[in-house]
């Protein structure tokens, strides 16, 4: 069993990095901070005798040697950036409990079969630079080095400056490396698991994501002299199908998600009836097929309500991550280890993004969720209980010590 | 008869001061442009032998002596500042009409029993300096001098320094100048005369102006791992009120409207579900009553939502101009301007405020409407015809010469 004090500890310590008055932190990715969070976890790995490659897009790789160490390693991971109004566990979490599996196996001189190996991935939030999960993005041959290296923030720096900059541009080519099998502990950042009163989140896969700008087209008029019967009013029209977003979710159960999150009217005046509305349409669902049929779904009911308010509306696919299940040997290994060391557990699906679905491209991947409270993230209040922190830690070390063998 | 070419021609020669690229007019209130635009419409009026008197908020009197003059004048007028994105005839098309009534009055030597008045008012459009309507406010005193002068714009300037500025600042106490009757030529901005093909709107009224700021508060989450059962979305909740803000004003025929023109989600983020969103409700009709029902109306509806959602649902009055019904002397006076000139016309109600309508509280008022291309205003695009121009201010004319006595 892992030392779940030690565990907190590093995490609080970690977090003293660009903590905030809320108790959240704010570390963005390729700033100071992340360079004293990168230099700090890269310590403590170097101080449990692990050794660190970086790649060129600024990903860690910190190595426990195994018996045997032709065979890939047995990877965990995640990211240490945060959000601007970030919390204490998101991605750290997942890198720390990495670092912690060592230090256990290294109190009880354990030697696995299989290296073992704990990697922190570039600028997985986005907030700074997208796309988002950059790093192993790259590294999953997702989108080239020279696109992430071009992505630049709101002053013009770029991900290559910056990188350069904090001194985290590696030698190695991104993705010449090879894993064995991949897990990552994650808080579930949603509310299911709390819900349902369970420590553990098997999880068997990640929802697909499309992101769209929906643009709904009227004709801007004085809205005290245009008579209701002879308006184009954009934003009448645009809150149907707003609320179809949402409907078109409920018809697509158990996994259908639909999120209207972002909402622009033109020229969004007291007394101007709206001209246009722009918004944002976030559909997510559990398999492509299911992603599919939602697509047709809600175009489908936006063709509807634009023949009958006779307003244009485009429906324009902004990006798309395909669904990605994991792989059944390590949700296997997840549940056995949740099983054996007793903790409640479920099924679980995640329905954000993490570093583990580009993963799941390369290696049999696999996530460990564990609640958070009230299901709240990308926000300081972000919390969780050292007992799930510990719990989660525990399985990740199971299912690690399966796949690489003792 | 009125001199329409004459007319037309003060009218694009005004409209080159700001005259934009697309054929419009920029000539916000007490810029440089104002004071030319002011410079130049107060050099006709001495031109026709008219005496300027200016006001402390910088209004101007242009007064063509009576036989009478203890008599109180009879008095037109209208405003010359534009929007942004304004047109050539709104507001200076009230202006002009009342010169070219004294202009024609010279041409045939015509006295009249009372005097007549030309009035332009400082800032009616608001769009620098808020409140709208100002400078008739001020002189009806819907609010005071201080309050006007210590309104700033975007850069921090005053009215009071900027009026100083331009040398707009005159003597007279504001609302110390006698009205005997009040009539202002407006373009209709909207299209209810275009779509009757009426030549000339007998304004019976102005619709009374209710503005209200709403908040929906719900909670903000990750639009990927939060169950749809699971979700407080502000945002769904609120395009259920601004659905119910038009149905509210279809529940309150023939002169309700309803309009939602400003819209603010927070934090506005695409996989972030709403946590609130701020909208503006813009509701009118042509009693107080019904201002009041409507008002009782969209609060119980708020109520009801709120009730089966769970979400906070807040509504708070930030504005108010009460209905103001026109004097039946003056409305009847334009009528009949319009049957004797064999103009077809029609009772029209203003659904935007005017100056008349502070105008109305302290004499007896009325207003001429003319079509204006497509009901367009506020936009470079705003147009008119100059036989409707040339009408209305026949009407103009006729109604002044009426109550003015020869
Ligand atoms: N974990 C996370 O926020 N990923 C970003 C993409 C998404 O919205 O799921
Ligand atoms: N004419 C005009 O735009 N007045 C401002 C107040 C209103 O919205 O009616």
């Amino acid at each position: 069993r892992v030392n779940g004090e030690r565990l907190w500890q590093s995490l609080m310590e970690l977090a003293e990095i660009g903590g905030t008055a809320k108790g959240g932190v704010c570390r963005l990715a390729l700033t100071d901070l992340d360079k004293q969070g990168r230099d700090l976890v890269t310590r403590w790995a170097r101080e449990a005798g692990m050794t660190v490659t970086i790649d060129k897009i600024g990903n860690g790789f910190m190595r426990r040697p195994g018996r045997n160490n032709s065979l890939p390693p047995i990877m965990t991971g995640s990211h240490i950036d945060t959000q601007p109004t970030g919390g204490k566990f998101d991605g750290n979490y997942g890198v720390l409990a990495g670092i912690e599996v060592v230090r256990t196996l290294n109190d009880h001189n354990i030697e696995t079969e299989a290296p073992i190996e704990v990697a922190f991935w570039t600028n997985e939030e986005g907030s700074r630079f997208v796309p988002v999960m950059m790093g192993s993005g790259v590294f999953a041959k997702a989108f080239t080095l020279e696109h992430a290296y071009a992505a630049k923030d709101t002053d013009g720096k770029s991900v290559k400056e910056e990188l350069e900059r904090i001194g985290y541009v590696g030698p190695e080519e991104p993705g010449d490396h090879p894993i064995g099998y991949y897990f990552e502990t994650h808080i579930e950042q949603g509310p299911v698991l709390e819900d349902n009163d369970k420590t553990i989140g098997v999880v068997t896969g990640v929802l697909g994501i499309r992101w769209y700008d929906c643009t709904v087209t009227g004709m801007e008029a004085h809205a005290g002299p245009t008579p209701m019967a002879l308006r184009k009013d954009a934003l009448q029209v645009a809150t149907r199908v707003m609320q179809e977003v949402v409907a078109c979710a409920h018809r697509h159960p158990p996994h259908g998600r639909g999120t209207v999150g972002m909402v622009h009217v033109h020229p969004n005046s007291r007394n101007v009836i709206p001209g246009q509305v722009k918004f944002s349409i976030d559909l997510r669902n559990a398999t492509d097929a299911d992603c599919e049929a939602m697509d047709a779904d809600i175009r489908a009911v936006a063709d509807r309500i634009s023949k009958e308010t006779g307003l244009p509306i485009k429906i324009d696919l902004v990006s798309s991550y395909p669904a990605q299940p994991f792989n059944p040997e390590c949700i296997e290994a997840v549940r056995r280890g949740a099983e054996t060391l007793g903790y409640s557990n479920m099924n679980a699906v995640s329905g954000a993004g993490h570093d583990a679905v580009y993963m799941a491209r390369l290696a049999p991947a696999g996530m460990i969720f564990i609640p958070c409270k009230d299901g709240i993230s990308h926000n300081e209040i972000e919390d969780a209980k050292p007992e799930h922190i510990t719990a989660g830690c525990n399985v990740l070390l199971h299912a690690m010590l399966e796949r690489a063998g003792t």
